[in-house]
């Protein structure tokens, strides 16, 4: 299975990629990686993005497309084949949230985008949703803020109604996670229900 | 002017680009840069890519719309807005000719991205034709092949084809000079007098 794992910085996504992670491991094979950045030489892009150096408003949706063409290439598709489970935090609907919701360039070419690259296609993505005030309140504890942490409350809310468009739209591949003050153990185990619906043994 | 300069690798493009600049530059101010990798912090992507390194069919494409987004936003644009005149060799066309009818991806998405990203469009095309199996035997005394270069010559053959078909469904801004057996020189003599026929006072 090709698990994703969305939601804005700051909403929990990576204490639950790592949980389930742990819990797939046992039982079989799984990878757990991440976008944008994770194969080598991705690094560099990541730098590149986060760091906010990239000027034209087109930049970081090529930026995300090249980083996930190479990712899918040397990551997600070999481990697919082999037979693994892939837990992924962010893919393409992270693209579409973020540029098209946030930055505001047009759907259509960007939802194009995954067929037209032939990229696999999750089986099952999560929606971590948590009040935008409440995860940049989280986010801004951590450190100096990143390209798009740095956008501002406005901007996440314009995500969120992104993330929440994206969900409605395609409603048996998504599954919404309403985190409220629910503790990462209980979010767990509604990721945990929501993959043995989908028919895996946990 | 927007002046772009076009052809495969070993056509003598570059020699013509910088005899361009000296003319330019004497008279006015302009500005010779290239693609990929013509912008501070590009030169990673140019060897990313020219070393042969992607691995998806699509990371080709990606990686130079977003050289060239960062290229027009932090070098062309400028330039254009100050007065200048621009000369760059390989943009768009480049992407074309090589990804479309060399790599086989789709024309119309790759067709569309200029102008949905709303890039600068040239003034002037040249394209400098040559016979694909004199521009390799040149290519190969240069040293070890890029990327592209070690497609060899059936691949240049359709690059070749590609440059052909779009001087001609767009022939008010291309030029195309059938290099054959003309010196440098000579060459140079066709631009100048196509940019004469265009206004320019050289």
């Amino acid at each position: 299975m090709f698990i994703t794992f969305e939601g804005i910085d700051g909403c929990g996504k990576s204490t639950q990629a790592k949980m389930l992670f742990e819990l797939l491991n046992k039982s079989g094979s799984a990878v757990l990686t991440h976008e944008p950045g994770g194969w080598d030489g991705g690094a560099s892009l990541r730098a590149l993005v986060l760091n906010g150096g990239l000027r034209h408003s087109w930049s970081e949706f090529y930026l995300f497309m090249l980083d996930r063409s190479e990712h899918a290439a040397r990551v997600i598709e070999p481990a697919i084949a082999a037979g693994k489970h892939v837990i992924c935090e962010r893919y393409h609907d992270s693209t579409l949230a973020y540029q098209v919701w946030g930055r505001k360039l047009p759907y259509g070419p960007l939802h194009d985008a995954l067929s037209l690259a032939s990229l696999p296609v999750p089986n099952i993505t999560f929606f971590f949703s948590i009040a935008p005030e409440k995860a940049l309140s989280r986010v801004s504890k951590r450190g100096a803020a990143d390209a798009f942490e740095s956008e501002g409350l406005a901007f996440m809310k314009r995500v969120d109604e992104g993330y929440r468009t994206l969900a409605k739209n395609e409603s048996t591949r998504w599954v919404v996670i309403e985190c409220g003050d629910k503790t990462p153990d209980e979010i767990f185990e509604c990721v945990r229900n929501s993959l043995r619906e989908k028919g895996l043994c946990l």
